[in-house]
């Protein structure tokens, strides 16, 4: 376990963990170079890697070493990535630029691109099939399969990727607005915090209340993205902002109005902390995550 | 176990228990209906159900019962179905018609038939590894998982789509053929025969000798396939003959006459029951399998 670290060092040994050990998974594959490079591409493109960061902050305040968390933390980030490189393809949100830098489909073709999210996504059950750990039992690994296949899958990402769609142009209630976004991103958010306590042996109470903080958290993180689209600065998300308005998407603030908005986000911040504080762990890194995720500006 | 049948008894034995399990699975999902449609759509669009019937064979010929094998049977069928899905897709073989029937991206759009296939994709792990029977154990499923992993995933199926579209409006070399159809169709059917062993608790080398069994039927498939879109019956095969010529694609007929491929054909027949015999296995459906795969008309 790391010693205490505020979290912007947190987040950056979490990074390099990571960004160490998914080239080297993908690496060590016997695949035509193509492929390869093509699943690289978009994996080493960078991002906050929020989700890693969730499940090592979840063992952390279960007194848990970090590397039990890696293999899983990494097929995470595997799953989260071919869901972008699907998303951006011309059939879905048609998008040439994802992080700055050109979609997978622009530069490896769509064919590739579509492999590649599909190779990513199988892989990443490997990864815990076979993470070699010793405090980890193979019951665990099957745990930590079934709900990672229930946060990515049709109950969870997939679902809410339809959702999206289907709700396009289209004025949504708030209740399907929350749908989508429980589960296009809650969910697999909710898997990282899930997964730590199934790899920390927490108790049934502990893990209800997790799963009550992270659902919250998913849905700040939302709002948050919604009123950046309007408030947010250019240079520092990466990308123009106003593009749900010029999409006519439903967004929190289109629906509630930006104050109502901001003040949902606090309900759910103040409703995240509330469960987390029950859970008796150690939840400094958890709380701070909470906030930083609320107030991030990129 | 079932009681001795013919093969085509077998046959539709699996057809049975597999298209009673596969509806149900997906009817129980909590999805949105338009996913869960197209799923249903090609996984009930018919075919041989090849694959679940050499896995269930393999168990017979072990003396399980071939219930031990359903759940993995059906997340083949699962994976099968969705690699379908996306090689249909306009980017990637651009087919409009699979079995007679629209494909699926020309009945449910693009954006919905890549889902759907991510969804089947995603969807078949959980089936793996919440297999309840009583013989079943943690270390199998995980053992499960990482050979479905690497038949269908970068080290197979994906790989082997990937060369046949580099390797398409191309002269191919032999070798490279064979690196196609091992890797694109050969890796899941090797697996199907694989979990079997495993659910059956083979020995090594039984499991050595039914690999070298299962890599030599499915080049004898692969090999008929190719000779049947020169000499087979439009009618009962279901789609127009001569597409491969068309296509200026490189297959055995191709790229050593037809005659040749013809023995190729015997050969690989020939290899798959010496080592299958050698197996010391009940192994009479097998056989009958390897056999009816070289010689069907469809």
């Amino acid at each position: 376990m790391v010693n205490e670290m505020n979290l912007k060092e947190y987040i950056s040994f979490t990074k390099d963990r990571v960004e160490t050990r998914l080239p080297e998974v993908v690496k060590a594959l016997h695949a035509p170079v193509n492929l390869k490079e093509s699943m690289l591409y978009s994996l080493t493109a960078g991002g906050k890697r929020l989700r890693p960061v969730l499940l090592f902050a979840t063992l952390h305040a279960f007194g848990k070493d970090e590397s039990m968390g890696l293999e899983t933390a990494c097929a995470v980030e595997m799953i989260h990535t071919y869901s972008l490189i699907h998303d951006d393809l011309p059939s879905m949100d048609d998008d040439d630029l994802r992080r700055g830098k050109p979609t997978n489909h622009k530069v490896y073709g769509e064919a590739t691109a579509i492999l590649a999210g599909d190779a990513l996504l199988t892989n990443s059950f490997q990864l815990i099939s076979e993470a070699a750990h010793p405090e980890i039992t193979s019951h665990m690994k099957l745990q930590l399969i079934t709900e990672l296949v229930k946060a990515s899958g049709t109950e969870g990402m997939i679902s809410g990727q339809v959702a999206d769609m289907e709700g396009e142009k289209k004025q949504l209630t708030l209740d399907e607005l929350e749908y989508i976004h429980l589960h296009k991103t809650g969910k697999l958010l909710g898997f990282c915090v899930k997964a730590g306590a199934i790899l920390a042996k927490a108790t049934p109470l502990q893990q209800e209340l997790l799963e009550e903080f992270s659902k919250h958290v998913g849905l700040a993180f939302q709002i948050q993205d919604d009123i950046l689209d309007v408030e947010g600065s250019e240079e520092k998300l990466g990308k123009p902002i106003g593009s749900d308005t010029e999409n006519e998407k439903t967004t929190y603030p289109s629906l509630l109005g930006m104050e109502a908005a901001k003040e949902k986000l606090q309900y759910h911040v103040e409703q995240a902390l509330l469960s987390l504080r029950q859970a008796q762990i150690k939840h400094g890194l958890l709380e701070e995550i909470c906030l930083y995720i609320a107030k991030r500006d990129s």
